[in-house]
């Protein structure tokens, strides 16, 4: 089930946006939709300009308290559930869910919840995409399937203040265990630095392999309990290693 | 039942835009949305300028191809059907209702319709809302429920093309013989004069009254039969008044 208080839990995270009239017209659209939370991976134009403040208008709060962050992964702290929004279906590990689908997925997250888009011009990088674990792709004409960004965000904002209008009867329902991001991430740090140790990973190869791997768990969606034994395998290698050595 | 063509046949009218950004952007959303029809009423910006085709993109086609036009009866020439966009609930005679409801009505047009916007600092007037048959207004939150123009018009597209995309059963088949606007505005344009010439209208509340008039006939959704009818009435009386002088 999900409500109005649910909207202020979602991040909506624009990582390195070029243009300042897009940062301001999002701000406006999150405030229109009873969103607040907006979140600047790297941006490339300045939130604070007059471009932006003057697309902004009465969403000049929302840009004002917009959070500035260097990457991705520190966008996403302390989030439970990640979206990313792409055109293209560059061999995801799933296939692209329009809006109505996945957008309750997030509004029904324990904790807080992110939804991400790309950079005007290069959308999300595969590396980017690995942080998600669903896709979102809005429906549009194949003659020119790709939105501006902040008309994007307009179409997703404008969903999720529908969707939180109604109770939904939920096909993920949130359990109680689910492992938020952090941890997932922990786990992926762990697993990497370790299987580079071991000589499962190669410097030239790491990044493609890993990519499988995070996909693979955000796929299957672990629960704490799940991440726990998981990390407990890894410290088992661990000490068998320092054992021998 | 609606289709992907239904999509073409429909004009999205932006009455007085004042921003060439705005225009541009609209330009996109359409063509990313499968429309094809732009249409401005006494634009106050350049829509050749290098602002509206920096965000137009590859909607520049669609940009233009927009028609001008001097004012709005003008651009709703040739229309079965028109819906007014606006934020406020003036007085309307028929409640606002949001895109899933109404826009299926114009969909399911037989012949042209149109989806009117007003400018970004007045939205409609009240006259111009009297062109339309039903109203729309895009749900969000009471704090700040006003739209940026092109956002507006990305969350209706973007409406239409998902609309468009599903079959769905129809609250309001179209009649065969539903008046065109066209023959609408010729009667409303014939009652004022008579009701006019005989005295009924004084200059000064005659918009106000011909309004509540114009409100009663768009509700109930005229036939052409019923506006040859009620023009026979007009020209009966008319008849009766040259008898007597």
């Amino acid at each position: 089930m999900s409500d109005r208080a649910s909207l202020k839990k979602i991040r909506i995270i624009l990582v390195e946006p070029a243009g300042a009239l897009n940062v301001g017209s999002a701000a406006r659209i999150l405030k229109n939709m009873g969103l607040q939370q907006l979140v600047l991976v790297n941006p490339q134009c300045d939130p604070a300009s007059e471009d932006a403040r003057r697309m902004a208008v009465h969403g000049a709060d929302v840009l004002a308290a917009a959070q500035q962050v260097q990457s991705l992964p520190e966008a996403l702290q302390g989030c439970q559930r990640a979206v990313a929004t792409t055109a293209r279906d560059r061999h995801l590990p799933t296939a692209l869910e329009p809006p109505q689908t996945v957008l309750p997925w997030l509004l029904e997250s324990n904790g807080p919840s992110a939804l991400i888009f790309g950079s005007e011009e290069r959308g999300l990088s595969n590396q980017e995409l690995n942080y998600a674990q669903r896709f979102l792709g809005i429906p549009a004409s194949s003659e020119y399937p790709s939105l501006n960004l902040a008309q994007a965000v307009a179409v997703c904002a404008y969903e999720l203040f529908q969707l939180a209008q109604t109770s939904l009867p939920s096909a993920t329902p949130p359990t109680a265990d689910e492992a938020p991001l952090d941890q997932l991430e922990a786990y992926y740090q762990h697993l990497e630095t370790l299987l580079s140790k071991i000589g499962y990973l190669h410097p030239h190869t790491a990044a493609a392999r890993m990519q499988k791997f995070r996909r693979l768990f955000n796929r299957a969606g672990l629960s704490d309990g799940e991440v726990a034994m998981l990390r407990g395998i890894l410290r088992q290698v661990e000490w068998a290693i320092a054992a021998r050595e």
